[in-house]
């Protein structure tokens, strides 16, 4: 399902109902993020405008089984979702890439959201697609319709009202690494790899990798670890703006769970406080990266609107009152 | 008054009137600078078809007085503008919104202009708005309107075709630290600090201050300042591209003028040249920051006819000549 | 001739007869790459329908003759480009210029192309405009025909489904630093200088480069350099971006050719492997730094299907089954 409010589509309620997800989130959350959404319907990477199908993708895509994603809400507003494949060094079989669309539309519904940590199973990140998925859709039609199914959960991804991390521990692979630039920030371990390998496969990336990796690195570092396939570890993360943080892997007495934990760490920096705050705050960073200057103010100005004079803002105001 | 000459307003007159200013700047000035402003018209953030009532706002923002924003404009071309409230740090009364409103158009009418100095009084910058206008007006609508009214002069403050610095004294908080974006550089001073403590009034930036954030430091780092409220201090300025320059405070026996005696050196090595060389160049760079790429070539193009075979290039190629 | 398929102009026939080099890259290449040349019509720059009369303009440069650039395409798929000019520091005539738009045709036409270097002759880039033909052509009105002349012609080069490299030897200087911006990266040899002179002669670049600098440096970075008609050294330029590589002059025994000899090798890391692979990459990383992002995502879709299934990409597969 696609997050696109196209003005045009709103003329045509069957394609509204291709869009469920979006209403919800419409009716969930503040006018203002819609008007966000609607903006960017132009945003908005397919739909069936753009003669996209996703049932018929979806399909062909369940019949290449294995392996899952797993999402964990906590309480805490962060969720951790696990690309769960370990025998494929968690590549994307299609069933996987199926739920990963739906962990994102659980994602979109979750209204307490602050912040998400996408992780690896077992102590790898993910090796892209899966090459027994691969090999049967090898036809350029497929496999563009794969890319459009992809893009859209990606897209939808990134654009959560919430902060997001991939932590990268072991490798991240082609798809894998595409998968890390769909999130706000990345944090690697210590020996870990983010590669684009796709040159080494006869390929580029189709993910949506390529376009968020220029706007992430710029394009000219875009351009050399592309045509490079260029092995980028902690070091080179940090001095390309790859990475925004680098963890210490700990040691196996202290228990499979630390790096995870750590990131939590690491992220609760930038997610404590009120979730509409916190919300707000991703909405008008996100509306800062996607949109022109003069749109991005309106819309920074429509979310300011959403937490002006709210309880947060009225509490703070109470406060300094009685310090006075 | 507004910059925008929307194409659409210019069949309606009454639009017109509203924006005295434009006509003042397109008598003025160059054709090529008018074509760049309409090209911007989608640019100019709110006017009357935005429901944009700038009277209405204005005489809401004037029951709210106190302070002054003060306007030095200097033979050399470089103007100085002081946000003076120092019992409030500095904080913007509702009557220094409308100030600040006016200064900017009394710079968008100075000919001579090359450069600008924002500094805030009595040895620190600006902390934001004043609490006391703040409460009055803290229903959404209010808000919302209030950031229309400052985005609209903050957005025509950094379109000035002069080279502006914000030389950051102190603090620059919340509103502060968002002004300090509406300039082409920021200068800090030893010990200084800007912060975006939105969060920590239950609120996120609604002056521009976000859109224009991801500009200068990227959406990362903008997702860390705002979702932090992170203390930047000169160091961490220089490393994340927040500040342009740092300067040393200078010791009391040294009187009060000397630092920004210094800014004005500092800016003095870009706006050294003819008047409409360096308004040009700040057109070129504008333009190369807020358009697409063919827009932006195309308005190189009309400014660089604006200075080919003018005074300066004629001086120039005739000096060559000598020379030879 | 102009690459855009102007949308609008596939109406009008006529229009079609000045673009015969974007038919023939569209006949000899993939239906995406045409896409996205259709996608970038809005960014083709200048056409008849701006006003822009080729014919005309090229005839008045031709009229200052002197120089000349010089095209070695290499079986390795890496074309070596020229300014040849010495006796004027590597500066433009106006048949320089002539000469220019020519070269890259070929380039648009060769379907072998991975790379490209651009040096200048005799141990120095290039020192800009020649400036008797500068003089001759002084009024606003030729000056900014040679501009939409030079702008098309250097966002064609920078647009070329290939990996382009300045290497900087000497000298690049006004229109010279702005050529540099045309290549996908910047080599600077030990003891080279790029600088932006404009100022000192009355100007601003008018060949795209101040658009194209401000998207490589960012625009404090452009209007520093700009304004301040700085120096940049290799140490400057890779601080700031704007060099990607320092190579170190080779000495006097061994050889003249050992310089662009260490470029190839510089370059070679990031062309190694299938054509349509290379040209893949640059076109993914070309739509990802002009286009908004959902349009970049689309034309990377696009450019995917190009690959995927193709001859590269199923050798990699088979080889990948070897091993298992």
């Amino acid at each position: 399902m696609c997050l696109c409010i196209l003005t045009e589509s709103l003329k045509h309620q069957p394609r509204m109902v291709l869009c469920g997800v979006s209403r919800q989130i419409l009716g969930s959350s503040c006018g203002a993020w819609a008007r966000l959404l609607q903006r960017q319907s132009r945003g908005c990477v397919y739909s069936s405008i753009h003669g996209f199908n996703q049932e018929e993708i979806r399909e062909k895509l369940q019949a290449f089984p294995g392996g899952s994603i797993d999402l964990l809400k906590q309480e805490s507003g962060v969720a951790v979702l696990t690309i769960n494949n370990p025998s494929r060094m968690n590549a994307f079989s299609g069933s996987m890439m199926v739920d990963l669309e739906e962990m994102v539309s659980q994602l979109e519904n979750w209204t307490d959201c602050k912040g998400l940590i996408v992780q690896g199973a077992a102590g790898t990140f993910c090796s892209g697609s899966d090459l027994n998925a691969v090999r049967a859709i090898s036809n350029p039609q497929d496999g563009m319709k794969m890319c459009m199914f992809m893009q859209n959960a990606l897209t939808r991804l990134l654009r959560l009202p919430l902060i997001s991390v991939a932590l990268v521990e072991g490798r991240a692979l082609g798809g894998g690494a595409e998968l890390t630039t769909a999130c706000d920030f990345r944090i690697m371990a210590s020996g870990s790899v983010i590669q684009f390998v796709h040159k080494h496969m006869g390929l580029v990336p189709g993910w949506g990798g390529a376009a968020r990796l220029v706007r992430i690195v710029g394009s000219q570092n875009a351009l050399k670890l592309l045509g490079g396939a260029l092995k980028v570890d902690p070091e080179l993360g940090l001095q390309i703006g790859l990475a925004d943080g680098v963890l210490e892997v700990p040691g196996a007495e202290e228990g499979a769970g630390t790096l995870l934990q750590q990131a939590e760490n690491w992220l609760s920096r930038y997610t404590k406080g009120p979730t509409p705050v916190i919300q707000a705050v991703k909405k008008v960073v996100l509306s800062g990266r996607e949109l022109p200057l003069s749109e991005a103010l309106r819309t920074e100005k429509d979310v300011f609107g959403t937490v002006w004079g709210g309880p947060a803002n009225l509490r703070a105001l109470a406060s300094k009152s009685k310090h006075k």
